[in-house]
Order: structure tokens, then sequence, then C-alpha cells
């Protein structure tokens, strides 16, 4: 089953470049194993006519939305009361949430700021934050979880097992070494006409040892057809002379090139 | 003068977790101290459809665009006709760029696919790409780079000089060593109502070494109201009872939170 998702970060600390995004990988690769794959990610400002915008164009778009951030208790964190607006409800105390609040807090420091955290959209349902305890919620097709990477995950794995799932995406990955892509892509357009239901990816690399090479991915939601168009990929690298060499999909790349020099490199 | 962009990143390798953007957050930091600050991004697939009704839909809401990606030599390489869809234009054989890309594979080597990027869109100004040689572009509002970071970076160099630039963003951090969010909500959300024009961000740190805190961030484009609303912040800071410590906007963030366990911390 082809099921779609978007994701949206929320938060002017991503766009002025003070925060770099570590979210959207971790979720595009849960969402590709759940078979729920990200088709679009936007990064917008803590601005509420653009989150509410964002969030009613996007939900109707995609089976599920997921935003990250905006959800902590100071003023910058307006996610919560927008989501509300953006579904036309109001928002309510969740009393089991200002339970638990305000006995981490305790009474005397459980102020007005942090008791906004307690407050959750109409009909939402929470999402448990077992490391700063205020929960996330989703709410119909839109879930609503923390922008701090660590309490994201902890978030997703609460969220994980109520989604729907849909056919997982499988990706095989061949690495060419010692090749360009101007040597395959004849090859690579072949292949990718053939297998018109699978996504062909080709990612050159370049490593700072002398190390250079292209990496083709095979990605789709067909396993038998991505193992075919893999092995067609591994048999246009021999053709061509190249030594393939095959790999899990990288989380990583395989070396940062942030502080490589700017020496030449070919396609 | 006030002046807005925004950013697509054209590419599937993204969307599937298979690779860390490492653009977003250069580009970002650039567009601010150009003046021309950063309003949205997008992610999407190197899809057809996708990239045109993205391009026009962001290049009539911003001031100037910003591509990354699919540039390339390969089937998956559509950015450039795109683009030149997206504004109605042909695309045509550039010379320059013809010659010194066939200079610098040779004849035999410069087949059909390393041709292609000697096309750009009728009227585009080449964006010139000293690793790898074939060039990003400008077209009216809309500037086309590599999606590589160290040949976006490089591009980026060559095109910032001819963008029409703003009053630069300017931005003053205060740590607040010690403290909670939920301490200092209420105070700055007095010191956002006082100065309106400025953004005020909140965004706690924790480290495993157990040092623990919130860095606001003063964040406008006149100078003086972004140091008076610092000077506020730092008072507020001072008021709690906590450590105040000023700092540069960090690029990266102190720690990474990646590996920490998931220890409970406090709003």
């Amino acid at each position: 089953m082809q099921r779609t998702s978007a994701l949206i970060l929320i938060g002017n600390e991503i766009l002025s470049g003070r925060t770099q995004d570590e979210n959207t990988q971790f979720l595009a690769y849960q969402l590709g194993k759940l078979g729920i794959p990200l088709q679009e990610v936007r990064m917008i400002p803590d601005t509420r006519e653009i989150i509410i915008r964002t969030v009613v164009e996007l939900r109707a778009a995609f089976d599920e939305v997921f935003t990250t951030g905006g959800i902590g208790p100071t003023h910058d964190d307006i996610t919560t009361p927008c989501i509300a607006e953006a579904f036309g409800v109001s928002l309510e105390i969740h009393p089991p949430t200002f339970a638990l609040l305000e006995n981490h807090f305790l009474k005397e420091n459980f102020n007005a700021a942090r008791q906004r955290m307690a407050y959750l959209p109409q009909g939402a349902i929470p999402i448990a934050n077992p490391i700063s305890l205020a929960p996330g919620f989703s709410l119909g097709n839109v879930h609503v979880m923390a922008g701090v990477p660590r309490i994201m995950r902890a978030m997703f794995e609460n969220l994980a097992h109520r989604l729907k799932k849909g056919t997982p995406v499988i990706s095989l990955t061949w690495h060419a070494f010692s090749l360009y892509e101007g040597n395959l892509a004849e090859g690579l357009k072949t292949i990718q006409e053939r297998y018109p239901q699978i996504d062909i990816g080709s990612y050159p690399f370049h490593c700072d040892d002398g190390i250079y090479g292209v990496a083709l991915v095979a990605r789709g939601q067909e396993s038998i057809t991505v193992q075919k168009a893999a092995s067609d990929i591994r048999d246009l690298i021999v053709s061509k002379g190249g030594c393939p060499l095959q790999g899990e999909p990288l989380l990583k790349p395989i070396k940062t090139e942030n502080n490589l020099p700017n020496k030449r490199y070919s396609t």
C-alpha cells in the first residue's frame, strides 16, 4: 500500500543558520521503513499565519504530517495553538499531563509558562515524552513533536506503533569505485526506463585520500524489482570497468566534505 | 532594506534519509549576513511537476530563490530543464561552457550525458564552478547551484557579489547557565513585547557532563534595538539568579545530542 508523509520543521533557529537540522534524516529513514515515505519537508519560521497555512495545505496533500519544534514553555513556542487553529478546535487542559508536570515541577515552580505545556487541542492524543515530560500530540493526521532531536526521537518511538503502516521502502546501494557519473549516465538512464516504478539515484563521492566513485541507489516498494534494478546496476558498473561494492544505504556520508580543500573533481 | 529569500533542496536522497543536508545552515548564515534572510526552505523530490510548481510559487513570494541539487549529468538531474520550463524559455547550448567541458573531458569522453551540462536556459547567467567545472546559473531571481556541499559553497562565493544586498541580520546570544526555559519564559515574553521588530529565541541545551542552560538569541536588522534587547535579556538572566555568558551565534550545537542516553531533562 502506498502511503505518504510530509514534515514541517518549525523554528527561526533553523532558518537563521543557528541550528543544524538533525530531525529530517532520522524521520526520513524511519518513515521509509514504516512504508510512509517522506515526500516533502518545509522549514518555516515561528509565525502564526505561516504555521497554520502550511499545516492546512500539507495535511490535505499527504496521508500523515509530522511537525517538530515550538512546543516548549516560551513565547516563541506557538505550534500547539496554531495546530488547534488549523483544525478549528480550542485548547483545553489535559488533566493527566497537568498532574504529571505539577508533580515534576512542584506546585511553587509550576508557573503559567510551564502550565501552557499541559494544554492540548481538543481531541488530541498525547505522544509521551520520557525525557522532558511535556508531551507532543496527534490530532487527525498531524503529529506534533519537540524540536530537540533527542526528545523528538523518544517521542517518535512512542508514536510509531500507532501509525498506519504502508509497504516499506527498500533501498539497495552499489558503490562504483573509480568511475564518474558521466561514465554511467547513459546506462543508468536505460535501467531507470526499464523500471519506472523504482527510483534510481546517482551520488558522486570524493574522499581526500584520492578515492572516488559514484554511489548508485535503487529504491522502491517492490522488493523483487528493486533487486532486479540493483543487479542491472552492478552489471553496468562491471561493463564500464568499475569495481562494484555493495553497501547499506549510508546514514552518514562516507566522509564529510566540509573541510576539504577546493580541489578539482570530475563528473 | 528588507529583502527575503527561500531555498529549495532538490533530491530524493535527502527525502529518503540517505543524505544529511549540509546546505541549509551554510546558506542561512550567509544570506543573513548579506541581508537577504531565509524565510522558508523546501526539500522536494527529483520530480518534474513538483520542481516547476515549487519554483513558480516561491519566486513569486520571495525576492531571491536558491536551489541546490540536480544539475549533474545523470537521468535524475532534471533541475535545469525544469527551471527553463518554469520560466517558459528553452534550453540552449552555452558555447563557453561547452568549450570548457570539452577541453576538460577531451573529445572522446565528452559524451551526450556530459554535454547536457553545457545547456542552460535562454537568458541564464552562469555561476562559475571551480571544482567540477559544470556551472550553475541565475535566471531572474532564481539561482541554481550544485547539491554537493563543497561545490555549492564554491558556487555561492562566485554568486554572492552580484546579489542585491539588504540590511544585514545581527544576532546576539546570551547563554543562561543553570536556568530552565520555564524560569525565563515570562520575562522573555515581556522583552519580546517591548521589541516587536526583533526575534527573541530561546533554545535549551543539556550537556552530558551535567551542564545545562538556555541560549537566548536576539536577532534583527536594527543594530541598536538588537543590542537593547540583548541587554534586557542579560538583566533578566541575572535577576533570575543565572550566570550569563555572551557568545557568538553558534554554527554547531555546543554538543551533539545524538548519542546521549535518554536521561531526564527539564524545561
